[in-house]
């Protein structure tokens, strides 16, 4: 039974989600328009008004942007501002996320500056005006991979992608291991130059030519324009990225690491990913005591990297890291200096349609969960009361890649229990999560059987995520969340990797579910 | 007067060369079909033939190769040695360069396994089969710029792209920097795998995922092959890399750098690429000692590198090297341990469609000359026999970009003179030539007045290019070359970096030429 819309309006039609990891075939790409340039001329433009008249921007055209500067980027609100003074309206802002920062878009949605979004993340006053319905078409939420995916296939078509460079030259050559706001890694707009109309480099750095450390080349790039300021180098640093210290975190994490041990994978070779949260590093803390004990040596690492993971490189344990983005500055210094700590793009990542990204290689990852359901499904979009704070981001491409995905979770949070009857939002399809650890117990995927045949032999406390969901209502405070009804517009659709839509976010934090396989 | 036919079979429509640097306006790229991968997937083949099976070839084919192993290369000849096992018929050899070594693909052409052949440079046995009229279509001959350009712009359909891979892992990281036979930077190939149907790496060391030092990455490679060898890396190195020491050389290489200096050019950031042959270098030896004189540093170089080039690194003298290609170990070995020596796309080197190449940033270029004319035309395609022995390479590309071109040349080679009446074959148009340097005296382009000024005031020999043709003749033993008649069919197109025609080449070594502006 289908409950929500097929068609949307403002977004179009749906094709609900169908499975994981489907064969998707040949994949087309696009090819595009490129404005040529004959020597000597000038690429600099003295400021982003410039910009938008040099790349003819005009009411509803598409702006990309990326998130490397993450809650310390200024120049998604430096192109906005100049396009509001301009009177522009109905943009489209293609980010590869927004964070509280990027609050002032509020504002330009409230005056129709802004009326279309696609993200693969969204958190802050924007994810709160999006779910009161402020935007007036669906955002779109993608996963990393999807964005790299719809990209180059054309199903994003990208007017002007703006590059926050932390430093230029003249030519346009980029380099994030370089100025004051460097940030290391560029693997989201490394995708969005290849295809844009148009490429601006942003930069508060201006290098003479050329840059010793290119990142993104100048052939791919039409104007370059100095700004004051970039960002705010700091707020690369956001949110945890040291492994938790508490009790409960430091079990839930050991019993992980003696999940990925007991599934057979942690040998010689072996490859993980984790996010930057607490329980995530204490989990690949964990793993590397294992490693070290049992001499496991010249595996990689993937994904968002932080100080941890250069640790783990410089001590031996990596043969080298893949780095789509640097998540502080520790990894910011070692992709300055390390070679073997290699720069990759978005879709080398994580996109499905093109010939083997990098989650397709990994053994484990370690993830983490706002909510779970008896299904295995997770919800990282939205908050229990249903606004979106958040998105796949690689959650649901590391997940589709991986052979073990592992959720670590505490069963409850603020009071409210992290396992339920059914995810608010499916961001990331159960059938691509494997075990579900918690401090009560760990649930196996019952499509894993031979998997929990190996962690009961291990000794590891199974549980079925039946059990884990009635201990997570009985620790929670909230006894049941509140469930609203389906209500109000369809103010976010959730896509899956491959563009099909594997939820529907409606107003006032209600959902409506497509029909589960 | 038009001599020749402007629809050539086998060719097409012919469009004469209309001016270097023309505003091409915006070029559209293409786009295409990539197989997908899903996790596990195995691209791992056992031999070439699987491959070709894998990527479907069929009569008529085109098949890509790259020329990092220069006259070492083993891969192109084991492709079709497989092909010509199969029976496969009209195959299209879309090579960067061909050397002596693919001797064997004369045989592939007289069975009519291959019949069509593009190339930006065709030396040895293969270029004199072609000019003895044994390929039945046109061997186009592109420049370095122009092949990229037609690649991205779908002019040059590549079915499979095989890359000879120095090292590669089994997901198809390639490396240009380990292995056995390491040949550094891969800036050809990497125009190749964008838009090539398929994609193959063969590789003679396949090494554990990941990759510590990838070039190119995973997500554009299909499949990956193991032979027992790629090829020679000794054959890396082929013709001559080091400075010449003869008087005459040396002569000709201080006026050259005299020319530079009393250009004004040759301050802080000046730029310059040469040729590996031991004038350009023996000239860049004259520049450098000027720059540690002036105590000017902080410039690049970039094409083809030597160890010569990368002594210059070491020393300071330059803060980046931009390498599409090494043409000796010594650079080899400096592109894997140096991050400041970079590698580069051949879109990105030298491609008139893009966004700007690195061409277009040159200060100076040094090149060398079959043949130089009264218009300052070059010829660097066939011998005074107009017989088939090279092609632009980079020569025209870095000759429009460079605000300086300088030939540089002895008057006379094999006792026939170098400066004629009108050149065998036009592959570098005059208006983009700036200056000619022998050993009596420098020719400057009418075209530069100023720069003849200049040249002048700073006490540089300076006569008129017919002067020198002059004095080029009266040393040569040869009086006069002969000028056989236009006779015979076209064997060779010579394509300008813009796809335009700059010459037609007939067998017997005969031309017939295209109107000059």
């Amino acid at each position: 039974m289908i409950l929500g819309p097929l068609e949307i309006e403002g977004y179009g039609p749906v094709r609900p989600f169908a499975g994981a990891n489907a064969d998707l075939g040949s994949v087309g790409t696009v090819g595009g328009l490129r404005r040529t340039r004959r020597p000597g001329e000038v690429k600099l433009l003295p400021t982003i008004d410039a910009s938008l008249d040099a790349c003819e921007v005009r009411d509803g055209a598409t702006l990309s942007f990326h998130h490397h500067l993450r809650n310390g980027d200024g120049v998604l609100n430096l192109v906005l501002a100049a396009a509001a003074r301009r009177g522009l309206k109905d943009l489209h802002v293609a980010a590869s996320s927004i964070f509280a920062i990027h609050a002032p878009l509020v504002e330009h949605i409230r005056n129709g500056v802004v009326t279309r979004i696609t993200s693969a993340f969204v958190s802050g006053p924007v994810g709160e005006a999006v779910s009161r319905g402020q935007l007036p078409t669906p955002l779109v939420l993608t996963t990393h991979g999807g964005r790299a995916r719809a990209l180059e296939a054309g199903a994003l078509a990208v007017d002007v992608a703006f590059v926050a460079a932390p430093a230029a030259d003249r030519s346009g050559n980029i380099s994030g291991r370089l100025g004051r706001a460097a940030c290391g890694a560029l693997g989201y707009p490394m995708s969005d130059v290849e295809v844009a109309g148009h490429v601006v480099a942003v930069t508060d750095a201006l290098m003479p030519y050329p840059l010793p450390a290119i990142d993104i080349p100048q052939h791919l790039v039409d104007f370059v324009v100095e700004v004051p300021e970039i960002g705010d180098p700091a707020g690369i640093l956001s949110g945890t990225t040291r492994p938790a210290e508490d009790a409960t975190s430091l079990a839930i994490a050991e019993t992980a690491a003696a999940v990925i041990a007991a599934s057979g994978l942690l040998v010689e070779g072996f490859s993980f990913q984790t996010g930057a949260g607490g329980v995530s590093l204490a989990t690949a803390a964990a793993v590397k005591r294992r490693m070290l004990e049992g001499g496991i040596r010249r595996s990689f690492a993937s994904g968002g990297i932080t100080g941890f993971h250069v640790e783990m490189l410089e001590a031996g344990l990596f043969r080298t890291l893949l780095d789509v983005q640097c998540f502080d500055l520790a990894a910011v210094n070692s992709f300055r200096r390390n070679p073997a700590h290699q720069g990759m793009s978005a879709s080398m990542y994580a996109n499905p349609a093109n010939r083997g990204p990098v989650v397709n290689m990994l053994d484990a990852v370690i993830l983490g969960a706002a909510e779970i359901d008896l299904d295995f499904n997770v919800n990282v979009t939205t908050k229990a009361n249903g606004v979106i704070m958040g998105g796949s981001g690689g959650h649901a491409d590391t997940a589709a890649g991986a052979k073990l995905a592992i959720i670590t979770t505490r069963l409850t949070a603020s009071g409210f229990p992290k396992l339920i009857e059914r995810v608010g939002t499916l961001t990331t399809p159960g059938e691509t999560v494997d075990v579900v650890v918690t401090e009560a117990g760990v649930a196996v995927n019952p499509r894993r059987g031979e998997l929990a045949l190996q962690l009961q032999a291990a000794g590891l406390p199974i549980v079925d995520i039946a059990g884990l969901k009635a201990a997570s209502e009985q620790r929670a405070a909230t006894h049941a969340q509140p469930q609203p009804e389906p209500a109000g517009r369809v103010v976010a659709v959730s896509e899956y990797r491959d563009g099909t839509v594997t939820d529907l976010i409606r107003s006032a934090g209600a959902c409506v579910k497509l029909p589960r396989r």
